[in-house]
Order: structure tokens, then C-alpha cells, then sequence
């Protein structure tokens, strides 16, 4: 869609879901021509009044000035009385155009915050595409009314589309959970292909529910699954500079607030938010540029769960390993290679590594029941686990990424054009 | 050479250099079959009695044996006064190959030791190419006595040929030094191409002096060259576990021996040395996998050289950088991406950002003087500079690296094979 002719990633879901409707949430899409022609490329959602947001954000110092402004908006917690919005556009990032960059943020959330009378402190923007050019937002105002007349609690689909860039399927997740007093729904979609090494949050992703909840612990629910899910993916080891992650609640549920991360229904909303994060996450991976191959990786024994963070992502990371996954090659002495380069603390004659339940390597040696036939017969596999235990502690993470193909240089050597 | 019909990089010197014969080193290459056919794969240096040796070694905590080995002997510094060896086999790494790692690195120096009648503890070894396989040491031991029978000081470019693995070329470099008392000769070669992200010294470097000059001092000279040249390289951010870098001074020149590095004679040498490490570090860089442009990464005005490094390096190991300089697009915002990434202070409004000449982004924002034909134009160059003022301090650090390119992926997705 991004990238006229992309095929659909190989590792694509069968379908987009059905999300579950939150009630207090509509959004629309429009074709505004911000670069992209023949598509939509600009999402408007409205949040009911009286809904808790939360945020998290890429921590690149180049981020995009819309990054920043709804920081300073979540920070300053004005109107939360009120009703709220959000506006994204696909094509181009507002990222690197100088004061100019503000002054298309306060366009383009000034006039939806006349469209649907909310406070202007109450609309959250993002954009997303290249890097430094000046977003002609006027394009984007002049869709806004439009907008505001189509909104519909069902339109979340078209909106995973509208703010596709070079991802090749729309990426959505629901859960329902069971609380004293009723279900509690969460729907969220997201986008992401390239440029995704998040440090914070990633990508863009918007995630709903009819929870009832406070700002400040739904801040505090969903910083707690950043570790297991954006935070633990990478496609390419570059960072954003528009990652943004906004999730509303907007009560609107019959079920009883939250009044604790701690009690039954603070634990199950937890547990299903955190499993809504990371299916989005993976989805990401799975749409990696150029992907054929979704990898887990997963490090266990390290002395302490930094360091296996460290080793997860140094494997994960690695083009050597990534070029060596694409070509089906069981190269798990460029597995050795990254765990060596990472920093962590390792130990040759402990290390373990696995590819799914094959033993390559162990004690500081090729396994004796390595068998090459048997590991080049798991690589043709679409779904890979490269597992390594360091043998020092209890440290352990779990990261995902993708191969490195002919298909990622394809779609990034001529991206602007 | 190393990968069979791989065409010579397009960056590649035009011819290797007529090196100065160092008197009191000889060199001998001869086909093992450690891996490769039909060509030369071990080399055997011999060098003088009463030579300063200095190294610099791969920090990765999965370091081969032959590595740790050189390590250990350097440390202890037995039979200085004595003669010495070095020698290199390629195609098989000797990494992570356990306890028998060892085993293989005694035979083989062992076997040197007696056949040139030198002390164990003065001969050292080194090993690239695939990790995690037992290295066949024997086929090396079979062929030190052809080797002990060939040596020969012209034999530097068949050494250079030799230590080849995915390298499209030889790397050679010499230097000349005109010192009290006559002049000071130095000669290197080096192999490297791929899993170049050194951290400290790297890949396989061999340098040769006939300086007169203790061991100590020579080590200094050694250390203070490393952040300007290996240090300042990267191909692919991939550390290998068999980086190491081998210096050694005959003490046969007529030129009065160095006391000082900070006296004229020392700063003489240390300019040659350190501009013979760059030139042969670049040359790897020139040699990378599948690279077609050599880039040079300019940061000044950082915050503090710490920084600078930072920012080169993100800028130097970013997939999107090094993509769209294959595809010759003047992506620049792919570069406010890296240091937005790189951790460094940096602040978007006083960043300046120039490919050669040409100002493309100053004060957060496109340049007034930007023009995407001439910026066009300018990537279609071989050989491309990429500056980043950061306007902060005097911090400055300048890095080489080379494009992502599909000729990387098809070399590493069936290196084994």
C-alpha cells in the first residue's frame, strides 16, 4: 500500500480481526493526499468525554514535533473532563521541520478541535513517513470536516489502513475481559514495518477500552507491558523518530472501575492489555521490510535480566545473523558471535543454544547430537526460535524480529521516490 | 577469493603497494586445505631475535582460542630476546571450539616453535573464518616444515593473499620514515570484509617495523592509533571473536632508537604508524561486503568526542543510512533519525547536516539552499562524505563505512555452504 506493488509479508495474519467496539470511540478516514494517491493516509478518532489517556513515546532526541506536543499535552492533564480526539497521517513525519513543525501540529489539532468542539489540549496528532519534509497540512484540514460528519464506532479497520506506510497488511488486536460487573473490551491497532527499534514505546499504536480507570494507573498499566512487547521488538536497530503509543479508556463499561493494578480486575485488564501489546508488537515484526522468517528470540540463565536484554537484541540485531535466518543457514556460530559482542557477562563453557529444541551447542562446544541435516531442515521453518542460556543466573528476556532479505534493501534504497 | 567468483569490489585500490621489506621479517604462504581449494590458506611469518612485539585484541567475550592464546603470551613476555612467529590460518575460525581449541592452537604453535627454534611463548597465532567448527590442525601442522623451508621477506603480498577470506583483495600498506641516523621502514597487510564492528583492534592485521624501540613504548604508539583507524571503521555493527592485531619492531634500522614518543623521532614514527593502521583499516572498509561506496562520517560539535563517536557510529550502522546510500537517494532525514537514535545530547535547531559541500539541513530544518538534484547528483559519487555539526562543543570524531547493499546478503546468506 505504502510502496505501490508490495507484496503481503508471507508471514501475514489470515485476516484482520474483529475488534471488539469500544464504546465512547469512533474514528473516520480520508484520502487527503498528503503524498501517497489512490488511498486513505488520514485517520481522525474521537474519544467520549471523560476518558483517562495514557502515552509513551519514542525517547529519540530528533522526535517529531508531534511526539512532543502530546507529551506536553498528557503532561499538562487539561480538560479530562472533556472530550478528546486524535489525528493521524500517513506519507510524511513532521519530523525535522524546525518551527514549522509545530505550526502544522497547531493546524491540523486546532481545527479538529473546532470540528468537534474538544479542547485543543485534548487533541493528540501523529505522523508518519519521511523524515524532514514540510507536511503540507493544509491538505489535511481541509479533510477534517469530512471526517467529523463519517465517524463510526465500527471504523477502526479503515483505519489501520489509513496509517499504513511501507506495511504490507493493517494490524489490529482485541481482547475481552471478564470483571465483576461486566466485560471489559480493549481494541487496538498499530502500524510499523521499517525504522523499528523502539526505546519507549513504538511505531504508532492506539489502543481502546470502555475500562474504568484512572489516568494515572492506566499510565502505570501500560509502562509495565512496554518490556514485553514494543520494547522487546526490532526489525532493522533503528530507532524512530514519531514512535507514539496512545491508549484511552473511556469508562463507558458496565463492569466496576479499577481502583488498583493489584486487585482480580486490575490483574485481568493487565494480563489483556499486556497480551494486546505484544500480539500488536509481533504483528510489526511480522510486517518487518522485507520478512519471510518471524523469529523469537530467547535468552535465559543471564546474570541478571539487563544483560539478557542486551544479548536478546545483540542477536536480534545482528545483520550477520538476520542475512544467515534469510538464507535458511543453521550459522549458530554468528549466535556465538553476537552473544560475545553484546557486553553482557558470558561464559564459553556455559553457553547453550538452541534452535527450537535442537542442541547446537553446549559447554563451550558444538553439541554431540548436533546433526546439520536436522538444523538446516528447522531453518526452511516460517517460525523460528533461537533460544540461548548463558548458565550464570536467573536473567531472562524474550525478544522478536524478523530475517534480513534482498526485499528489506528493495523497499529502503529508493524510499523518498 | 574466499567466496568463489565473487567479482573485486568496486573500491578496491588499484593495485597492491610495493611494501618496504622490513629487515629481520620473512613470510611464507602454502594451500593447507583447512577449508578452501586451490589456494594458498596458511601463512607463517618469522621475525628476528630481540623484536618488540605490541597487540590489540577483539574485547568479545567470546573470543577464540588462538586470541586468548596471543594474550597470554604477550602478557607474560617471555624470551624477548629471542625469536618469534606468527602464524595465520583462514576458513576455519577456531571459535568457540571448547577445551580442543586449545589443544589445536598448541599443536599448531608447537609445531612452529620446534621447526624455527623459537620459544613456544613467542609464537602466536591466529585463525578467521567459520565459528564453532573443530579446526583441522593437523592439515596446518603438515605443511610448517614447507613453510620454515620457504621463508622469504618478499613474501608480504602472498601473506596478504592468504589471510583472505570473504575479502575481494589483498590489503597491504607501507610507510617510510626519515629519522636521526637513517631511515625507519614500516610494512602491514590485513584481511577483513565482513563482521567488522571492532572493539579495540580487529579483524587480522600484521604490521612490521624496523624501529628500534622497546616493547612498552611500541605497545603506546599502537594504543594511541587504534581510535583513528580500527576503531573508526564498521561494515556491518557485527564484532568478531577473532579480532586481533599483531605489531612487531626488528630493531635492524639504521635509524637511532626511539626513547620517546613524544621526542621528534617518535612523533615521526607514530604519524607513519597511525596513518598505516588508518590506511589499512580503510581498505577493510573499501573491501566490505558488497559495498560500492566508501563513506566517511564526519561528526564535529558534539558535546564531548564520547558523543561524536555516538552519533558517527549510529549514522555508520544504520540499515536505513547504509540502504539509501546503495540506492544513491539523498535521504538525509534517515541521518536526524541516527542521531536522534544515538543516545548523544543533541538538539534538533542546532544541527547541521552536509553530504560534501552541498548544506542540506541547518537550524531544524531543510536548508534554504537545498536542492534535491544537486544532493541527487552528489550520491551517484563513489566515494560520499557525510557531515554532522551538532553545535553543542568541540567534541569530534570521524568514522568509514560502506553501503547495505544486496551483494551483502547474497555473501552471508550461505556463508557456510
Amino acid at each position: 500500500m505504502g510502496k505501490a506493488g508490495l507484496p503481503v509479508s508471507p508471514l501475514a495474519p489470515a485476516a484482520f480481526p474483529d475488534l471488539p467496539v469500544i464504546e465512547g470511540v469512533e474514528f473516520a478516514s480520508a484520502a487527503a493526499g498528503v503524498k501517497y494517491q489512490g488511498r486513505t493516509d488520514v485517520t481522525l478518532i474521537r474519544i467520549c468525554e471523560g476518558a483517562s489517556i495514557a502515552g509513551a513515546f519514542t525517547k529519540s532526541s530528533t522526535r517529531a514535533a508531534c511526539v512532543l506536543d502530546n507529551q506536553a499535552k498528557l503532561a499538562a492533564g487539561e480538560g479530562r473532563d472533556k472530550g478528546a480526539a486524535i489525528i493521524v497521517n500517513s506519507g510524511n513525519a513532521n519530523a525535522f521541520t524546525g518551527a514549522r513543525g509545530q505550526e502544522s501540529v497547531d493546524a491540523v489539532t486546532g481545527a479538529v478541535a473546532q470540528a468537534l468542539g474538544v479542547p485543543r489540549g485534548r487533541v493528540f496528532s501523529s505522523s508518519t513517513g519521511v523524515i524532514g519534509e514540510p507536511l503540507p497540512h493544509e491538505r489535511i484540514v481541509a479533510v477534517i470536516a469530512d471526517l467529523a460528519a463519517g465517524l463510526d464506532a465500527g471504523g477502526a479497520a479503515d483505519a489501520a489502513r489509513a496509517i499504513m506506510t511501507t506495511d504490507t497488511f493493517p494490524k489490529g488486536s482485541g481482547a475481552l475481559v471478564e470483571a465483576e460487573g461486566g466485560q471489559i473490551r480493549i481494541a487496538g491497532i498499530a502500524k510499523g514495518s521499517g525504522m523499528i527499534a523502539p526505546d519507549m514505546a513504538t511505531m504508532l499504536v492506539y489502543i481502546f477500552t470502555d475500562a474504568k480507570i484512572a489516568p494515572e494507573l492506566l499510565q502505570q498499566a501500560l509502562d509495565d507491558g512496554l518490556g514485553g512487547s514494543f520494547n522487546a521488538i526490532t526489525v532493522d536497530s533503528d530507532t524512530s523518530t514519531s514512535d507514539a503509543l496512545i491508549l484511552a479508556a473511556t469508562g463507558r463499561a458496565a463492569a466496576a472501575e479499577i481502583t488498583s493494578l493489584d486487585s482480580d480486575a486490575g490483574r485481568a485488564f493487565t494480563q489483556a492489555l499486556h497480551g494486546l501489546m505484544r500480539d500488536l508488537a509481533q504483528q510489526v515484526v511480522r510486517d518487518g521490510e522485507g520478512a519471510t522468517k518471524f523469529v523469537e528470540v530467547r535468552v535465559t540463565g543471564a546474570a541478571s535480566d539487563a544483560d539478557a536484554h542486551r544479548v536478546a537484541m545483540a542477536i536480534a540485531n545482528s545483520p550477520l545473523v538476520k542475512t544467515a535466518i534469510a538464507g535458511e543457514d543453521a550459522n549458530w556460530g554468528r549466535i556465538v558471535m553476537a552473544v560475545g559482542k553484546s557486553g553482557a557477562e558470558a561464559d564459553r563453557d556455559r553457553l547453550t543454544i538452541r534452535f527450537g529444541d535442537l542442541v547446537l551447542a553446549e559447554k563451550g562446544w558444538r553439541s554431540d547430537s548436533y546433526d546439520e541435516d536436522k538444523a538446516s531442515a528447522y531453518m526452511k521453518k516460517q517460525e523460528l526460535l533461537i533460544a540461548v542460556d548463558l548458565g550464570l543466573g536467573q536473567g531472562a528476556r524474550t525478544v522478536w524480529t524478523c530475517d534480513l532479505t534482498h526485499g528489506y534493501i528493495d523497499i529502503n534504497a529508493d524510499y523518498r521516490s
